[in-house]
């Protein structure tokens, strides 16, 4: 058994290595998880629909000119009419249902603003496939050349400017909304198509992830924080555990042993490693401070809880019955399963975003230091290039997201140039230490949440909802307020 | 003999109708005059290099890593080394030594700044031509797909990002400067990449000129004013001839006459009207205030010239002799031609700008009002459209630009968005009525000069140039200075 994780693949909803890890450190590829979508719960929350979309915005060739169907949520319930404002979710690396579902703060807020909701899918996810279906979409290179960045954001350009044509309101000030990479999606957008929208709020987008602009050891390192901030002796029990579980793996019997301390019922021994330290790194990046239900079901604070059972005292010196505690939390808060499949198959599905991560979205993330909680590896880009090569046939182009959307000294590349963007980061979330912490210019806003997590302050407002992240919504509804009262200002209307 | 100027289809180095005119409307398609390079005059201006430039930015098809050999120009005499600046011309829609020539201004300024100067050339022109030769590049839709402006936009990024790598010169300013359609790349390079270039020098730019942001009526308003300024006879006398150059035309041995009268030795007359608005064009375009040999060789105030010409009292009643004076000094101020040729085919080549106007480039100028110099006619797209369709067998995107790059309210979105650009317009120019006139913002700066002609700013400055264009110069120059000063600044170098 060898540790598989590579966190630079990992972005929302794939866990690490679903598609590439280092060849010379994986045996086998992890499938990725795709949760299953609460379809149950979209009742009365939005109307589906689909635009005719090209493409290929950025090339005449005959075939750049066909089109795909894209879909797009709406919710119009509180839409002031023509003129009012249109709030627009750019849509990230999954089922657009699923974002809407977890970007409670729109609908929130939306009767506040009058706004109209608009919940936009990204090419290539969900059933915004082109050439007919996901299976052809995802044949090969091909068929996947089209899924990028800035495609996705002509999409988002070209759909809402027909939107708006077709509601006859051209004047409604368009704000972007986005989380994750559709945070990095809702910024950009701001950045390069300013006359689209009128500001953007950015939610943990790691927009310096890229490149050489911040440490590969960032991520890991603010993992290794928020655990050792629970207890020194849970940070230690994670740390030791891995050398532990290599050498029970590798003696005689260790794996039927490892598959019984874990209660493993289906799926190869071999990745259990990468399955315990997915938990642990979706259980920081996820640590919200209420119960919530976005990449599985956990309670209010997880890496808190996770902690508290690994440094139950009942388990005594057994290591793994400590870990076990933890991945039963994370994996099993609702308690119906009675034992885990490493491997389901129900969740393998087309990785858009191995593609992604193959191409332009390179973020070196994988470094583990001596103190990490990870065992210690450093950032590998060869070996990354060599398995998107063998696995794809595909070579990456590390420096495309720097070259289009910038990113070094963006402290001072965007001091006297743009506006209107908040950046929302949550300490605790690991891709925090790849977003902008500090506000470039008095309109560009950092807001930096100690305590939060991956995009809280998207989230639904719950009742249990601490000061500190009712204050940051409080600031970013002030913020857009500002923006929508300059722009009415400005067009006079 | 039908009137075929169709100058949608004109910018800086095509002749109208070059390729498509509507159908009812044109008889033959008129041929492209491309302008000898007087790579005589060359010598110590630049050295010449080429990089290896990706074919597609934004996508990932196998074929979009094939790469081709970008030129580009070099002059490195002032440079100040490590950490000074850089100013680079955004290739328009030509040979980069073309461009390189007419743009002086850089050359006169690099001392000042101690600058190094970049011309890059746009990709499909001059020897910037992927699949290993201008004719295969050229020969059909597939292979032209890739000629677009953000391609060249992003091509510009790359080559420049690499090149500072490569001087060990990161903190490099990098200065864009742009006449015309290279203004246009110009100004849009600042918005979508002001991580790599800190401002913009956009001259003559008609970022305005597209969709339905200004009247298609508006370019040949300006012709018009610009030669009735000269004399109300030089107006009429113009505005008068056309019916009786097609009343000539029409009658037995008419053409004969034509052909005689304007000493046509060469060319269907077929093509004397459109030779004719042409001329009429492009002088009022490089109405410059001193002897010039941009598009062709010219006299100083050459629209001046050629009214004296028409309003030549000699003449007599002679429509013809009159207008035949003015072609002379277009067609042939230096007096070398014996008679005219109205198709050499030493000028016909790759018509690059054709296939731009054909997909994005899609610039409505063609309506002409009852007061126009030039025979009344509306603009119809459709006609437009199904030209490139008849042509090239591909559909126009004509919302495309405004999409990509905005365009509709400059004022206001530019109000609090963006920083270091001068537009610089001269109202002579007809391309100034899709220019940018007024300032958005207090760093997004309108220079209008009255008397100024298409990037007028941008030529090599003479002892003869008028107090108000040193004005100008000196303006961009203060400005420039003041960006690069805040630069040091904020970068602490």
């Amino acid at each position: 058994m060898e540790t598989s994780r590579a966190t630079t693949l990992l972005f929302l909803l794939f866990l690490p290595c679903s598609v590439l890890c280092s060849a010379s450190r994986t045996k086998s590829a992890f499938p990725l998880r795709r949760r299953e979508l609460m379809h149950s719960s979209d009742q009365g929350l939005y109307a589906t629909r689909y635009f005719t979309q090209t493409l290929d915005h950025f090339n005449y060739k005959p075939e750049s000119y066909a089109t795909f169907q894209q879909k797009y949520l709406v919710n119009d319930t509180f839409w002031g009419g023509k003129g009012a404002p249109i709030f627009v979710y750019a849509g990230n690396e999954g089922s657009i249902e699923w974002f809407a579902q977890n970007t409670g703060f729109m609908f929130d807020v939306a009767p506040l603003f009058k706004a109209m909701l608009i919940f936009i899918e990204h090419r290539y996810y969900g059933e915004s496939v082109p050439f007919g279906s996901e299976k052809a979409a995802y044949s090969n290179t091909s068929t996947l050349g089209y899924l990028s960045s800035t495609q996705a954001l002509a999409d988002y350009a070209t759909l809402i400017i027909d939107l708006k044509k077709n509601l006859s309101s051209d004047d409604s000030p368009v704000v972007a909304f986005g989380g994750s990479y559709g945070g990095m999606l809702a910024a950009w957008f701001r950045l390069k198509y300013p006359h689209v929208a009128i500001g953007a709020l950015a939610s943990s987008a790691p927009i310096l992830q890229f490149d050489d602009i911040i440490s590969p050891y960032t991520f890991n390192d603010i993992i290794t924080n928020d655990y050792k901030s629970e207890s020194e002796s849970c940070y230690r029990t994670i740390k030791n555990s891995w050398k532990e579980l290599e050498d029970v793996f590798n003696q005689p019997g260790g794996a039927e042993k490892l598959a019984k301390a874990f209660k493993i019922c289906n799926g190869k021994v071999d990745d259990l490693e990468s399955w315990i330290e997915t938990a642990f790194v979706y259980g920081a990046m996820t640590d919200y401070p209420t119960a919530s239900n976005f990449l599985t079901h956990l309670p209010a604070y997880p890496v808190k809880q996770m902690c508290k059972a690994i440094d139950n005292p009942t388990s005594g010196n057994d290591t793994f019955a400590r870990l076990y505690g933890a991945m039963n939390i994370y994996y099993n808060y609702t308690g119906a399963a009675q034992c885990f499949d490493l491997n389901p198959s129900s969740e393998i599905g087309y990785n858009g975003w191995g593609w992604q991560s193959c191409t332009e979205m390179v973020l070196p993330t994988e470094g583990s230091s001596e103190r990490s909680i990870f065992p210690a590896q450093t950032y590998n880009y060869t070996e990354y290039a060599e398995s998107c090569q063998a696995y794809y046939g595909i070579t990456p182009r590390p420096h495309w997201i720097t070259t289009e959307f910038g990113g070094h000294h963006i402290d001072k590349v965007l001091k006297r140039f743009g506006s209107n963007i908040i950046f929302f980061n949550g300490l605790r979330d690991p891709w925090s230490g790849g977003g902008v912490l500090k506000s470039p210019n008095p309109s560009l806003i950092a807001i930096v949440a100690p305590k939060g997590a991956h995009h809280v302050d998207l989230r639904f407002a719950t009742k249990e909802d601490p000061i500190w992240l009712q204050k940051v919504r409080e600031m970013e509804i002030g913020i857009i307020t500002k923006w929508l009262e300059e722009y009415y200002a400005d067009f006079q209307l």
